[in-house]
This record gives structure tokens, C-alpha cells and sequence, in this order.
């Protein structure tokens, strides 16, 4: 998940000062905040600061963000409006992403891995289609069962920017790649077979084709695990809404998983989240587990529930 | 889930003259829109109208309701705000639940059997705590983790409240009584198990213990279905994100299975809504069944769409 957030001082005394998405197109900037967790917490994994929407704007919806989350300037509901979505040259679009990259990976001198990101094709269709967040995703849903192909036609167009988007990412130094499928659990699990695995599925196919890791989050993801486990993810990144032994249970020993921490859990006490990490660790058994939150982690969080999120794994391995 | 809604003009006739609080407060006017849907489609379970919260207004919190959904006039943080909450006599503080069923019953005179409902103790305290509905629980979540014993107070006074609300309804004719954990599935499964599994297990067993059957519904059950199985409750209410194949593999064949239409898929077309009628029915096989929605229905559905809904059963029984 996002490891820098507006939970850091030091995030918001760089975003006090620039909004978010000039801070996404800052290479200088985007590269400094990316690297804020790992001097502070030393965390073992750094993440590209950006967002799963910049590869929409490139795609040519503008998109800007406020209180209430992000707005696209408007909404895809015909063919028309698939048809005349490009699919952006990662190089000529989005330069600062990738530059964004080479600066942490310069910065980081081999001191942590270095993840890029992007959204999944479903999830950013959900985008496109409500012109931003939604509740239940209503508009989305109307229009896959009341117009599939035009829906597919989006996908299409999707996949093949977000392939792009994460190649390019894997050219500039990224050493993994984590795809965010976040709103695919919003789908029965018939539409879901049909709507978001063949697309996700094609972008991580082109990761693992460049030679990183992919790994797949969905978000409320405890009815789709198995079809999960069938888009050759290397690692499935769960919620916390089902135990890390279940999902283990279920999708067998070869794909390492990656959570499942309430990041709500962070809200109370170190000690508390020390041992939600702890049970974590154990639920997940000894092999193929990336201790995470199983979500993003909250606003409101105190950095000493943070710090003994990233501590207690170190605890564990020492005792 | 709830048959009367915006949907139906008859409803959005009365509701343009009466707000929604005083709607579920009037016997004359509760009873006539809880028997709209029967009127109308010939559904065979005619649902009483009222609202999860009127019990925590008798509790001692007023609340409203706007465009934004209930609004509590006070938010439940400390040990004192527990104290205050009275533990409601349903027949002095509520009598209008008792007065709609009284009345729906005598006009019904055996067309549909008569369902009351309450709210489950976590979901209510949910409300309680955030002081209205919430995105993603923070503040419940945070309470729950960092004063655990402050929450079964809580919890435990709203058990006792909601089991006297089940029974009244009871008393006065309901024949079913559907126990709503709607927000319980935001849980990771440990927490579910200590703070939502034990008080709706105690409401459902005072339904049963009346005589009559309890249904318990909880909205993203995927990964808790285990945990629902052993609240003693008569039929599991399922929603979409998992099929009923796999949620009746999981809980065995005793306990009887309702949903599980995603209610999104009634904005597309009747065509595509008896598709997934028909989806429903073949994937929770052919016992221990009640068709139904995953969760209540949308307000922009089209009538016609609730109608193909409600007649594809039918056509499948025929056929």
C-alpha cells in the first residue's frame, strides 16, 4: 500500500506547499516524498509517489483532485467517448513518472527495493465511467450489464495503457510492479471473470514479461481469491476482511501473499497494532508473506502506530 | 432486503407529502407502503417499513434523516455516553413498530407471510459511534482496538434493546424476523467474532426462542460465512460478491441460504435481471432458498426491472 500519506509532517509540509498533482508531476518532489518512509521508518520497500488516475489524464480525460477525492472533468458513457481515448506514450505523457524513478533509485542506493504502481483496467474504467470515486458504483455496473462490448472496448483500450504505463515504469528501474485492482471486489464474482481478470491478467503478463514481480490488490477480495490466484500474479495482496490462513488454505503454496492489517487498527495503540502485526505473521505461516496494511493507510494515523507497524516484524524475526 | 423504496412511484407520491422519519412513525401510512410490493408484484413476503436506527432514538439519541443519509443528534465516545442509554420498553417507546405490523397483517389476511426486522448490535453501535454512516468505520474501528471494554457496554445494552424490538415485533404478528449486520463484514474476522458474532447470536436466539425464524445478513460476508454459520440463525442473507455455490459448499446444507443479485444489475434490463435471477436459483441449487438481492435495492431502479425480477422465479418454477 502507499507508504507516504498525509499522516507524515514532513508529506504535509511538502503538500502545504503544492497540490497533489503538481506534486505527482515533480519528479524532485514526487522522488522526496516517496523516500520519506524510508528514512524515517526504514521500511524495505519503496513506492513511487504518484496515482492510479495519471495514466487516465494521459489518456485525455483532465483530472483534478479535491476534498472529496478525484474529479474527472468527464465521465465515459458512450462509444464515442472510448473512441476518442488515446493510448498515451508513456515516454511523451507521463516523463516525470519514470524520471520520478530513476531520482529513488538513485537516492536509495540499494538501501530498499523500489515498487512502481498502477490501477487495473476495471478500476479505472469504474473511474472513467463515474467521473471519480462512487459509493456503490452504480453508473459502472448499469453499463456493464446493459452494454458489455462498449464496456469491453474501454477495457481494451485500458489494458493496453496500463501495460504501457507499468513497461515503462520496469524500464526506468522499478523492481516490481503492484497492480491495483481496488474496486474488482465490487463485482459479483461471474462479472469479475469476465470484466477484471482478463485484463488485469494482460498487464501483469506484460510485467512478469519484463522480468519483475507483479502483485494483484483487490479490495474486498474474499470471493474472488481463487479467480484471483488465475491471473499469474506472482503476489496477491489481500484485505483484511478474511485471514491470511484462509487465503493460504485456498490458493495453495505457490503464490506468496502479501497483508492483511486493518489500517483502521492503526488508529489505536503501538501496542495494539504491534500485535495485529504480530497475529499477521503468524496467520500467514512461514513462507511467501509481504507483511502490509490491507488497504491504505488512514490520514488520521499517529507515526507511533506506524513505526510499530514497521517494528514489529523485526521484533518477530529477532525473538 | 427492503421491498418499499424511491423506486415506486406510489411510494414517492406519499413520501412528497410526509418526511421519512414521520413516515416510519405513522402505523396507517408505514402500513401502507409496506404493502406496496405485494400490491404491485405479488411478492410473497410483505416487509414491514421503519428503519434500523428507531431503536437508538428510543435508546435516547434523536436522529434525522437528509440527503446524506441518518444523522445522530450525538455520537457515542465515552463510558458515559453508554450510561445514559436507556434500554427502551418497546411498547411505550416504539408502539408504532407494533401498530404497522398489527395493521399489515389484518390487510394481508394470508396473501405473504409478514417479516419484521431490527438492526444487529454491532451495525447499531457502528452508528452510534460514528454518529451517522461512515465510509470506512474509523472512528467505530479505532474504539473498538483501543477500548475494547468501553464497546461491549455498549454492545451489550444495544443487544438487550434490539432483542425486545425483535420481540415485540413478534408479539404483534411478524412471522420472520431479518437481524441486519450490515456493516459487520467490515470487520477482519477476529473482530467480527468478538464484537459482532456473540450479540447478534444473543438477538437471534431470542427470535427463535418466540418461534419464529431469524435471517441474519451481514454485507461483504465472503470471508466471515463460517462465523455467520454458527449464530444459530435459520437462514444466512448473502450479498453478491460471492456465489451461493460456494457459500452453500461452505456452510453445509442446514442452514438456508437468501440473495444474492447484485441490486446494480436491476438498472440494466428485465432480460439481463431474469438472467440473473435465474443465475441465482441454479447456484444455490435446489433446497433452502430465498431469492433475493444482495443488498436493498437502488433508488433509480426501473420498475419494470424489480418487476422481471420478482416474476423469474415464477417462470422458473413453470418451466
Amino acid at each position: 500500500m502507499r507508504q507516504a500519506g498525509r499522516y507524515l509532517p514532513e508529506y504535509r509540509a511538502i503538500r502545504e506547499r503544492v497540490d497533489f498533482l503538481t506534486l505527482c508531476k515533480t519528479p524532485e518532489l514526487a522522488a522526496e516524498v516517496s523516500l520519506q518512509p524510508v528514512e524515517r521508518f526504514g521500511v524495505d520497500v519503496c513506492i513511487i509517489f504518484s496515482d492510479i488516475l495519471i495514466p487516465v489524464e494521459a489518456m485525455g480525460i483532465p483530472i483534478s483532485f479535491g476534498d472529496s477525492g478525484p474529479q474527472l472533468e468527464r465521465s465515459v458513457r458512450s462509444r464515442a467517448d472510448v473512441d476518442v481515448l488515446r493510448v498515451p506514450d508513456p515516454a511523451s505523457t507521463m516523463p516525470f513518472v519514470a524520471e520520478t524513478i530513476r531520482l529513488c533509485k538513485r537516492a536509495l542506493a540499494g538501501r530498499a527495493a523500489l515498487l512502481g504502481f498502477t490501477g487495473a483496467p476495471f478500476t479505472l474504467a469504474a473511474y472513467t465511467i463515474e467521473g471519480g470515486g462512487s459509493k456503490n458504483f452504480a453508473s459502472t455496473k448499469s453499463l456493464l450489464y446493459s452494454d458489455p462490448q462498449l464496456c469491453h472496448a474501454l477495457l481494451d483500450k485500458l489494458a493496453s495503457a496500463t501495460a504501457e504505463h507499468a513497461a515503462a515504469q520496469i524500464a526506468a528501474g522499478a523492481q516490481a510492479i503492484q497492480v491495483f485492482d481496488t474496486w474488482a471486489g465490487e463485482l459479483e464474482p461471474a462479472a469479475y471473470e469476465e470484466f477484471a481478470l482478463p485484463y488485469h491478467t494482460r498487464v501483469i503478463e506484460r510485467i512478469r514479461s519484463a522480468g519483475v514481480p507483479a502483485i494483484l490488490y483487490v479490495n474486498g477480495c474474499a470471493g474472488v481469491l481463487e479467480l484471483m490466484a488465475r491471473s499469474s500474479a506472482d503476489v496477491l495482496s489481500v484485505d483484511w476482511r478474511i485471514t491470511l490462513s484462509e487465503a493460504r488454505a485456498r490458493i495453495g503454496p505457490s503464490i506468496a501473499l502479501q497483508g492483511n492489517v486493518d489500517p483502521a487498527i492503526l488508529l489505536s495503540t503501538p501496542v495494539r497494532v504491534a500485535q495485529a502485526a504480530f497475529a499477521a505473521l503468524e496467520a500467514a505461516g512461514p513462507a511467501g508473506h509481504v507483511l502490509n496494511l490491507g488497504h491504505g493507510i488512514l490520514p488520521d494515523t499517529p507515526v507511533a502506530c506506524a513505526q510499530a507497524f514497521v517494528d514489529a516484524p523485526k521484533v518477530a524475526t529477532v525473538s
